[in-house]
């Protein structure tokens, strides 16, 4: 970690610790679960018993939290051997804090798996079971904890309580629920002021809203949480998306396959995915037979079996497999939240079989792809480079390991991507890309993947057979470039604000009529079968509104172009488009002839730009 | 059934008596199930121990059956009160009779619902227990049968054993394993000699055969029985058939929609397919909630519940919801046949919502839409009208369906439609029309379907307010052009004997090189390059082959068009086309211009027609 992210962590982790003791002096009952610093903030688990904390106590907490910060108390680090830490835990009735103590005492933090790794990081060290345990104490408040934390209280910046939410006792349904009050906190009052205002824009922005009122997707209860159902217009951005990533592929000697949704559970048991998936999976029960099917959630498994088909030559290689298709994991009711987290995941799937010295271009190719279609999409992006460490548990040849490292480094360098090395951070059965996308608020997301496989080809037996006819096996490489379509569209949602660029937009162009009689409409639905000729998107508002009103809705449903159909218009032949504010077009403002526009348009839309000139 | 269908069935049924009385004088242990008639013939259901019959004995089979058949043995029908019948089966040591005779005691044949409508009809009849059986006895032979029978051994046409293969007792794989040994059955010789040669070409053309040598399709042990894996090849057909059927339905105003494959359960108690499928489903288990899912093996429900997110006015109806989308339903192991019976069932289903009144203008242009494409694929076809008759059962108001029969019929017959009405065989939620589509040899295929449903809207509540203001409730059609398009493919595989039209063709074009040279090479190359530009789907076969061998494997994989690339062809700039023998073409046998020759198989895959002049 950098020093001042070092820092910052340590700053927010100290206001954690001072929010508690907060709600600690104002509600002496309060029982602690834990409490880590995270991006931008910090929470902690609290419990309250049947009190409910909510908004209107903020102002109450924060100017208790000031107080302390005024009082500016020493954090003091103190060690206890974990039988006293026990007694003490239980007596100050702490029964969570007792929980991770007896689990601490017996066998170290690996037993506590389903703490996160910030959540981890606030108790205590060691893989092993411990002896001794660090505290942290400011004034009245003491807490279990590895720290670091600022030199006392008066230390922390500035800061902001946010929201309260529900969150289980260590994420598990049968526990206990708790509150998990979070807060904001930076350095300074600007930054804290500049991500407020980028919160503040994100809530406006926020793509369960905007998937709403567009039309783009529903939920249902009798359907199931987690399992969207797109209407038609979140099925043109779905196709259009998956549409434009299967273009790029298809141009780079990708071919599409096609697969069911279930395997029987011994494919996963081969592939080695049913233990790494483990309570992940969908179980799919037969009631005909007695095989045990899976819901799938990952393709690769899959396309192996149709590589597997035949016996392959080296004349063959690379074979590319790509597949848009619904993968299913069955997430936490608790974690899933618009599309950004769904149980019905649409991948853009692609996987490559090729020999080792073809990685080096497929590879390049496939970081071509990448390029091209975050260049259309307007959204900048680094690339985080995952490989090994010195540690056991890679499987596969090191050297083949080395040269493949290289051979991603280089082909970063050669392209000219900003990256960023992380080693420890492979995947056990190969070195990794991953693409992090920055979006309009500054955020970032990860969305591409390539990653490189040894296992896979190894554990299902794939071989060709080598110009000299011996036989090989292949590596296999897998690749997205949208990644899970859902999370991206809800990014994708957020960054463009539900302004999609005219490519994208279901609704391209809407006529608006000033009256609801010929030769208006007549005139209107001219334009509409002319618009449909060239492929595009045009809805027609012929309803008994005012013009004011009807151009105030197709801004409102962020259409990029309308036209208002009246007397002039037909008299003519030529349409005064209002255009999106986003869209940069030349000579915006004067009349253009009909025909002319929707060529204009629909050039836009096949060329997927973002700016165009109207007068050719 | 008309007349001479009944007296078809008569002596096929007979034919299966004389089969297992033939088999009873050779193997005198033999145990039987059931013998039913069937499409074409008949069989008989034989459990011989280990005994396994093989093609070599069906000559001695027949030789004896022919010795029945000359011995003119009468049919007689005696009947039995069903205690005695149940002593006489035990006495012959026939437990499957017996097992048949005690249910029959019990409960009559509903009991019986393993037994399908054939199997059925040869062993008694009424709803209810019986008190007595009816036997038909010929020779030595007694069997316990409702009839009816021909008159004699002597009456019953010609006939031929065909192939014996395993069958579960009553369908069920828990039940020992029988032997089902097939025959063929007609009036003639020469009707028989028609059917066998069909039987020789149907081999020569079977889709799983076809569907390997061709690539287009596979199957993976570990994946499961009934789940076929497209390979790039067999998508091309996906995606083509798909295209074809989305386009046609584009063009009518239907809208793409996407929904998950899972569902809670409860979509499924409320729209009432719960009790329907049973056995059929695939249950979904969560390992994370307690939520009981389900495959979804329909789209209906999941298409309501968007048309149910929002309110509806009559202004947006009819409202038409399409996804070409992969349903699950657990057949069973046994009846799992290449792509003609799977688990994983593509259909083009799509979903209307409308008035009653706009039923005529709905049900037209989905009628017009199958006359399009089974127009453009080459198959004639006939619409069966299910219609009620006047039992119970049927939901939803007697004068909407009276109504909206009247209005099916008259479009079949506006449309000058092959129909025939089948009263009695509507679904209970409204009546509907299935296509029967014939192939290449003469048999028939159920493929397209549209149906009225009265009930779903019903059980979700759907609603749209009328111009009036009132809450009214709409009318859903569903309808499929392909079907299945797993099925509809094993079809159109054999129907075309794997000759795919140009616009299906995987490839479309094979380029054949004399050598292995620049400039030959290089000129393949280009004319790959520029077919490719223009959207075809062309391969180079630059193998170290003799050119004589690369056409034979350009017509083994039944290519369309291929092309040698040689010396005179790079001087002159002309190639002299080979073109698969079903394709009409004009000016074959001519060399044409690279440009023009390309130009014409790109607009013969456009316009789907399935003959051109390469002549312009």
């Amino acid at each position: 970690m950098p020093e001042t992210d070092e820092k910052l962590a340590a700053m927010r982790h100290s206001l954690a610790h001072i929010m508690a003791a907060a709600v600690q002096r104002l509600k002496p009952e309060a029982k602690f679960g834990v409490g880590p610093a995270v991006e931008n903030g910090f929470y902690y688990d609290i419990d309250l018993g049947e009190t409910k904390l909510s908004e209107e106590d903020f102002g109450k907490i924060e100017a208790e939290m000031r107080k302390i910060i005024s009082e500016d108390q020493p954090f003091e680090r103190l060690e206890k051997p974990v039988d006293e830490a026990i007694a003490w835990a239980r007596e100050s009735g702490q029964p969570y804090k007792e929980e991770l103590l007896n689990d601490l005492k017996r066998s170290g933090t690996t037993v506590a798996k389903d703490l996160n790794a910030e959540e981890m990081g606030t108790i205590a060290g060691g893989d092993a079971a411990v002896d001794s345990v660090s505290f942290y104490k400011n004034g009245d408040f003491t807490d279990l904890c590895r720290g670091a934390h600022v030199e006392s209280t008066g230390k922390v910046g500035a800061f902001k309580l946010l929201r309260v939410s529900g969150a289980y006792w260590r994420g598990n349904e049968k526990n206990p629920q708790m509150q998990r009050l979070y807060g904001a906190g930076f350095f300074s009052e600007d930054e804290l002021k500049r991500h407020l205002e980028m919160l503040e824009e994100a809530k406006k922005r926020d793509h369960r809203r905007l998937g709403q009122e567009l039309d783009l997707f529903v939920f249902s209860d009798m359907v199931g949480a987690g399992l969207p159902l797109f209407t038609p217009r979140g099925t043109i951005l779905r196709d259009q998306l998956l549409g434009f990533s299967e273009e790029l592929q298809r141009a780079a000697g990708f071919q599409k396959v096609a697969i069911p949704h279930i395997t029987k559970q011994v494919l996963y048991e081969k592939s080695g995915h049913w233990d790494k998936f483990g309570d992940e999976l969908f179980l799919v029960k037969s009631q005909e037979t007695s095989d045990q099917f899976v819901l799938k959630p990952m393709n690769c498994p899959h396309h192996a079996q149709i590589y597997a088909a035949r016996p392959r030559s080296y004349r063959e290689l690379p074979i590319r497999y790509m597949e848009s298709t619904i993968q299913y994991r069955d997430e936490k009711k608790g974690e899933l939240n618009g599309l950004s987290r769904v149980r019905a995941i649409s991948i853009d799937d692609a996987h490559v079989f090729c020999a080792l010295e073809q990685i080096e271009a497929e590879f390049t190719s496939i970081m071509n792809m990448i390029k091209d279609m975050y260049g259309v999409l307007g959204m900048k992006f680094s690339a985080r480079l995952s490989f090994r460490d010195d540690s056991d548990g890679y499987l596969g040849d090191p050297t083949s390991w080395e040269k493949a490292q290289k051979t991603i480094e280089d082909v970063a360098k050669k392209l000219d991507i900003d990256y960023f090395v992380e080693e420890g951070e492979a995947a056990f059965y190969g070195p990794k890309i991953d693409i992090m996308v920055t979006d309009a608020l500054g955020r970032e997301w990860q969305c591409a993947t390539e990653q490189l496989d040894f296992v896979q080809p190894e554990r299902f037996g794939l071989t060709y057979v080598d110009a000299e006819g011996t036989e090989k096996q292949p590596v296999m490489i897998h690749k997205a470039l949208l990644g899970s379509f859902e999370r991206f569209l809800a990014v994708y949602i957020e960054h463009t604000a539900g302004r999609f660029p005219t490519w994208l937009a279901p609704e391209q162009i809407r006529v608006i009529t000033v009256n609801q009689e010929d030769p208006t409409v007549e005139c209107a639905n001219k334009l509409v079968e002319q618009a449909r000729q060239l492929g595009l998107r045009i809805e027609i508002d012929n309803s008994n509104e005012s013009v004011g009103k009807k151009i105030r809705a197709a801004e409102v449903a962020k259409v990029p172009y309308s036209v208002v159909i009246g007397e002039k218009e037909i008299t003519s032949g030529e349409v005064m488009p209002r255009v999106r504010s986003d869209i940069k077009v030349q000579g915006n403002g004067q009349p253009v002839g009909i025909e002319q526009f929707l060529k204009t348009v629909a050039n836009e839309a096949k060329s997927r730009v973002h700016k165009t000139s109207l007068h050719g």
